[in-house]
């Protein structure tokens, strides 16, 4: 299943670091050329820079040699598009033009497979050189790869846009690198999952996972069970028309479309239309809430697997890929435990607990979903002795089970790690690698079995407006890490090119930049310049809570009906100023607290920050949205002001009094309690100039 | 044609001012209510605020009684998402629910016209209370217009989001309010045209004026004569169901659209296909350049008028508006005086000129539109001696041929003054009344020949990109002329909703804000952050050269091939930052340069001014497009510096010596040149200060 990238023929050097300098060997370079890294993400394999540039005008043209298909027909149209608006040179509308003259001459060997599977060849080699730029590839999947990296090439120059001369020969380390992205719990429209599948295929990820069944709603149009959709979805359903164009639209792009009916738990909303599957009694209505819930289908009443034979029958035709995704997840029993027929079967089929009866319910499915071409993905909790060896096992409750499923023979996928709901940091995320844990001491042969990875985006806390800020631009980085060579790690790296990548995503018009401030005026109102600059202030410095915890602070009880408007739904899950500040004091702390102009820069921050809450206290007596966070404004401009005190004291060449210590240390407690369900980002970095502050000798700049 | 307000019965209070305040007669208000103004663009005819507000939760349904249609269900769809976008929160779908409980009930007396007239009734009443709110309009139109009031005044409170309590009787005061698009010398794709559908609902807007052909594209499907658009075209054209999808789009929003074709000049495009029509010998190209140009349409050939009459046969079915716009401009005449067929002609028929002989083509011309059910509309050129009475005057050269139209009985639009491609300010096309100027001598009969205006939006400079911002906000202050009563002029309340609105119409999906920072992103490539931030500074400061002086000034001639993706194509038309300083300045001048806290934030702004160079320099050595401004910006550090010696001469408190003055005179001259089409904003506001510092007693702050 693993992708085997091909024998690499040239010899070509090989860079692991990210920032990709000029090889000494080649020949002398502009300033430009030398000075800049390249801004690729996912690094590629392998890169080689030499000498000159590629401009890039009106007259830029592509041409095929080899294998042709309308599909390379579009990929050539989408390119010109995108390189439209990364450049806003107007391109003509391609027609058929003679090869020889073409800026870009695209070469693929032969077709792809034509229902994209795993494991299909996607390397290419791509040379840009002053008069032309080659792309090889075996097929239009490796010709879509190259083109994006072509995409990221291009940038303004002191020559206007051009592309640096460079030869670049890539593949992907795993075959399977997905996004994820829960539509039930709220749901997403079609066009903001189409701007996502173009940011998947800018970063080369080639799997979107479709979790399309939830207790909150069921997604997909059945024809067979229209009161599936009718009733459990609230009128938000895709069509079969708009999945197929859908398919079509993944598959344009190299991207395959795992579909997710998830079961026999987190499957209210199939009950509301069809209660008899359940194994409770009913009346069932759609879940507003989040959580793990009660109602499981009935694995003991035939009429249950008859009903999945013709929905997966009728679901399969549907969804093209060979891969269908039972779920499997977080069953608690309840149901089953109430059911006294369901008891009796327990009994007489020897299933001597719910996990038992759920393999047995798993296994039933398996065969269903074998019957009909495909084969089973499913959550760890399908992985239960005695399943079929051909179950893809997706790791997310840690990371033992992809390590034991691959030790067993079992194919694996890891989310465990790439859970991009939870508010980690992109280096956290970055660091996680599918073959690291315990799957680090795997046999070769047994790491071949994990297959790669897939972020997961789920939805209880994105809507359309701001589900873009939760994916990017940290998605990229966990593409990275599917991607490109394991010793590509190097978060400093990884961060420099991931700013620049956020910008260029941008251009398919990803929202995940432009929604930040729109939400913010919603917050604020018809605010004052200074007021909304006070709440941007704030905004910019603080995190949500992390993980779960979400649910555990929420102000009132959080449902789909809460409006996404608050300030927590409005910032980022990373915030950039916060991270900056943090390395700002780590470097200042590096140097002894010697130098001034660290000094200089750290103290007109925290200047800001202490008088930021006159202004927002302003703001926050107008809007109830503000007025949520008047305690966490409160708390930055403590913070700022005792920061300033902790400056104070090491430019005065003396470590702080004990009762200094206390007494600040005290106000960055306060403030490191979360409050409205957001972090203040500075504390840690403050608590830790605090420290080094506070012991002789260590922060007290010497004369 | 006027539309005339209906009787209003109601006896509200009537409020010319802009700035609508608690009225002493009602109820004792919350703070809240009698502090804020309504952000309402265009102002209402009539305002009553009266005590509390209506809550807007996910409670909040719409209903009808009186006249329903599809249109009106499409409205409230429409309106629900409006408010969710403003809001966040999420509705239900709606369904067909009991009248009663509604939280806005709309009634509307009767239908409107199936094809939507001039002057048909608009007007309508919207009542608010805190328990509910009532819209009722004679028809459709109406309510269409009371819903985008509605929307405009929710908003975020200290309780959540809500709706002032009002009682709201409006109507427009001008029946033709219309905002031309010129899509031939850029192609304009559907989707940016629909979004200005929505902003032109959104603030009351009535016609959409489509100038679909020119010498540089035809855009137009036809069947009859493909040629038209598969040579004049490039390939961007509308396609016929396009159009009609469009029409209906506009009619939803209660808009009219008036196609132009452009004859007999500006019509080169035509004759790539079908040379036989024009006057020289061709063959012809599409033309690339701006400008006028010679070709024109043969008006002694008889296959011509044949030709026009099967075309406008075919056209006028596609666009069921009633009026047709023949264009009529900017014949210059030379094919025609080289065509000695033609020179015959105008001898044999009496012809003294080739005005007379453009006479001749427009009455064959508007016997032709006539005959297929139309009026014509016609820019000032077809308004001659004989002219048929019925033919719609659109001025554009100068006050006085509406004036002189209407004196003569015909009816007049007016676009002189709102050609918004020129970069004027707001302020400035707000000034302009259809009634000022010449026309304001005519008799109150006479004045009801001015049906209204249109803002122009030619689109030499303008892309898919950037048009937004080249359109909005400042069209919105041209709604408003056309809307409300003369007597609302305020520019300062103008400008202080203005800001809001431009915020609110980004909800509809206009890019007018969000362009800005992605186009200077393109400029800066990967920049630092503190050169991104110099760039935006300097953005943020200059303005595009006025007029027409841009053809003039170009470094290269422009065409329709060159990038739009300069400075001067990235920043806005009015510099909101270079407005504010101009009012600081001349709020400290007013002040006799006493109020040091104004100094201060003067001498802040100048100060960074002077130093911004210092990090814009180092981006313009590695940006083609930023080194294009490396004057302006120096011009800024040196206007910035000059301001701060300025500052310290009246803080001294001694006026300028001669020599000073003079050497930064120099200064503020240099920097008052244009370069690379972009004007310094602060440097007329210095130049104030300046002539303000060098006078004895006149800025010298006296102990």
């Amino acid at each position: 299943m693993r992708s085997t990238p091909l024998a690499f023929a040239l010899h070509l050097v090989e860079f692991s670091a990210a920032l990709v300098l000029a090889s000494s060997l080649s020949a002398p370079q502009t300033a430009a050329q030398t000075q800049l890294p390249l801004n690729l993400m996912p690094q590629p394999a392998n890169i080689k820079t030499t000498s000159g540039a590629l401009r890039i005008d009106a007259n830029f043209t592509i041409a095929f040699t080899g294998h042709t298909e309308p599909r390379l027909d579009r990929a050539r149209e989408r390119f010109l598009t995108q390189l439209h608006r990364q450049t806003a040179i107007p391109f003509a509308k391609p027609n058929a033009s003679g090869t020889s003259q073409a800026t870009l001459v695209v070469h693929a060997d032969h077709a792809s497979k034509e229902v994209q599977e795993l494991g299909e060849d996607e390397s290419y080699t791509l040379e840009v050189t002053p008069s032309g730029a080659k792309l090889n590839a075996a097929n239009p999947l490796g010709v879509l790869r190259g083109l994006e990296t072509l995409l990221q090439l291009v940038e303004i120059t002191p020559n206007g846009f051009a592309a640096p001369a460079v030869t670049i020969q890539d593949q992907p380390r795993f075959a399977w690198r997905g996004l994820m992205i829960d539509v039930s719990r709220h749901f997403i429209p079609l066009d903001v999952l189409k701007r996502n599948l173009d940011g998947m295929e800018a970063v080369k990820m080639n799997v979107f996972h479709w979790h399309l069944s939830e207790n909150q709603g069921f997604r997909v149009e059945s024809k067979k069970f229209p009161k599936l959709q009718e009733l459990g979805s609230d009128g938000f359903y895709y069509t079969q028309d708009e999945i197929r164009d859908f398919v079509s639209y993944a598959r344009d792009r190299g991207i395959r479309v795992v579909p997710e009916f998830d079961m026999p738990g987190h499957s209210t909303a199939w009950f509301v239309g069809y209660p008899e599957l359940a194994s409770g009694s009913g009346p069932y209505s759609i879940e507003r809430k989040w959580g793990i819930f009660d109602p499981a289908m009935d694995p003991t009443n035939e009429n249950t697997y008859k009903f999945l034979d013709e929905l997966i029958a009728e679901m399969t035709e549907l969804f093209p890929d060979n891969y269908f995704h039972i779920g499997g997840d977080e069953v608690n029993g309840k149901e089953w435990d109430a059911n006294r027929k369901i008891q009796e079967f327990k009994e007489s089929h020897n299933l001597k607990s719910n996990d038992e009866l759920q393999a047995y319910f798993s296994q039933r499915v398996q065969k269903i979903v074998t019957k009909h071409g495909k084969a089973v993905v499913g959550w760890d909790e399908v992985f239960i002795p005695g399943v079929p060896k051909d179950i893809v096992i997706q790791s997310w409750r840690g990371q033992q089970s992809l390590a034991t499923a691959a030790q067993q023979g079992y194919h694996g996928i890891r989310s465990n790690g790439y859970y991009i709901d939870l508010g980690w940091s992109a280096a956290r995320h970055y660091a996680v690698d599918p073959t690291s844990g315990p799957a680090a001491s795997l046999t070769d042969d047994q790491k071949k079995l994990i297959l790669g990875g897939e972020s997961c985006m789920w939805s209880e806390y994105v809507d359309p407006e701001n589900i873009d800020s939760r994916i990017w631009p940290r998605n990229a980085a966990i593409a990275e890490r599917l991607w490109s060579p394991q010793s590509v790690t190097d978060p400093a790296s990884m961060y420099a090119r991931l700013g620049v990548i956020s910008e260029q995503l941008e251009w398919l018009g990803l929202t995940h930049r432009t929604y930040y401030r729109k939400m913010l005026q919603r917050i604020a109102g018809p605010a004052t310049p200074e007021e909304f600059a006070a709440l941007r202030t704030l905004a910019d410095i603080v995190e949500p809570v992390k993980d779960y915890t979400r649910e555990q602070t929420a102000p009132v009880e959080p449902t789909s009906q809460n409006p996404l408007n608050r300030v927590v739904d409005a910032v980022p899950l990373e915030s950039d100023t916060g991270r900056h500040f943090s390395e700002l004091v780590d470097k200042f702390l590096a140097g002894s607290c010697r130098d001034t102009a660290l000094a200089s820069e750290l103290r007109q921050k925290l200047a800001r920050w202490s008088q930021n809450d006159a202004a927002f206290s302003s703001l926050a007596q107008k809007s109830s949205l503000a007025n949520e966070v008047t305690a966490t404004s409160r708390d930055l401009s403590a913070v700022g002001t005792a920061g300033l005190r902790v400056l104070d004291a090491i430019a005065a060449g003396k470590p702080l009094a004990t009762d200094q210590q206390s007494q600040l240390s005290s106000v960055l407690a306060q403030a490191a309690k979360p409050k409205a369900q957001l972090i203040l980002i500075p504390v840690a970095a403050l608590n830790k100039l605090l420290a080094a502050a506070s012991q002789p000798n260590v922060c007290v700049p010497r004369p």
